[in-house]
């Protein structure tokens, strides 16, 4: 059910890619328990139009910068939002090798009734 | 009102994501009664960004994979949202001829404040 | 903590974009006390993906037409909210020169828990 928007700097591989929604993708399975298959993801590479502060919070930001945007159904605690950006950050460091400051993540909620998964159906309306 | 972002593959014509917009607007105009001018869309294309499982809930999905997210205000009522998703998939089954298994469809919904169409005014607060 | 989308037309130059983010963020520490370096924009050019329409709410839009969602935390009055409007036309319209008409905002709300700047912590959570 998320839906995941990765922006990430140009010039980056395929595998770059791939390793960037991997890694979001076990993090929700780890610490949300969303099923593997359940993956949409739409990344965007942006060659100018990350514009970012590089030390907000003390935090260090260098132009490997990604945004993460999950929207997903309401319901998770914050104890398993606080245990998925521990994990995504985890996951990125190992592949494709990402600094943690470099990651920033936002969620946003919404309802059952507002997915559809195809055939024009709201799959999870029960 | 509502604001839709659609990511669709790379290497469409103008006239394929033209029925995209208008299969999606006119979906609104009938599920939900929008005004047929109140239409704001951001297409985009991704030749290599849409990362998607192509089976789950038993959906079998192609790379025509289309992924449609809705920002609107709040107060459609469930039934209105699964008729929206009914009309969606249909129109686009007709034009530009995408399988109903290909369509993806999320909600996020906000507030009549939360809008400003111009002018630098919220037009939808009284 | 906003994270700002904004969509623009393909053919600007890097001053442009850079006038875009300015003036958002001038606007949301202007009206809603946003630390300056609390800036994290998204931007993206679009060729043939804008499609809005023109008279909407008879407001005249161009194809200089500009799209900005804004998602931040939940907790800002009407009056912030319509000061921020008002704002970010002004700033858009001394650089780089937008028509107010030509300037379309939303704004989505989340949670303090819904956001991690970096590190995988959740710096908005005690």
């Amino acid at each position: 059910m998320p839906l995941v928007r990765i922006s990430h700097r140009a010039g980056v591989t395929d595998a770059y890619r791939r390793a960037l929604s991997d890694g979001v993708q076990e993090a929700l399975a780890t610490a949300m328990k969303v099923p593997a298959d359940d993956r949409f993801h739409i990344l965007t590479e942006h060659a100018t139009g990350l514009i970012f502060d590089s030390h907000y919070l003390g935090i260090e930001r260098t132009p490997e910068w990604v945004a993460i945007q999950i929207t997903l159904r309401k319901g998770r605690t914050v104890e398993m939002k606080q245990a998925l950006y521990r994990r995504i950050v985890e996951n990125l460091a190992k592949d494709p090798g990402l600094r943690s400051e470099d990651v920033m993540i936002s969620l946003m909620e919404n309802d059952l009734a507002d997915w559809s998964f195809g055939k024009g159906e709201a799959q999870y309306v029960r």
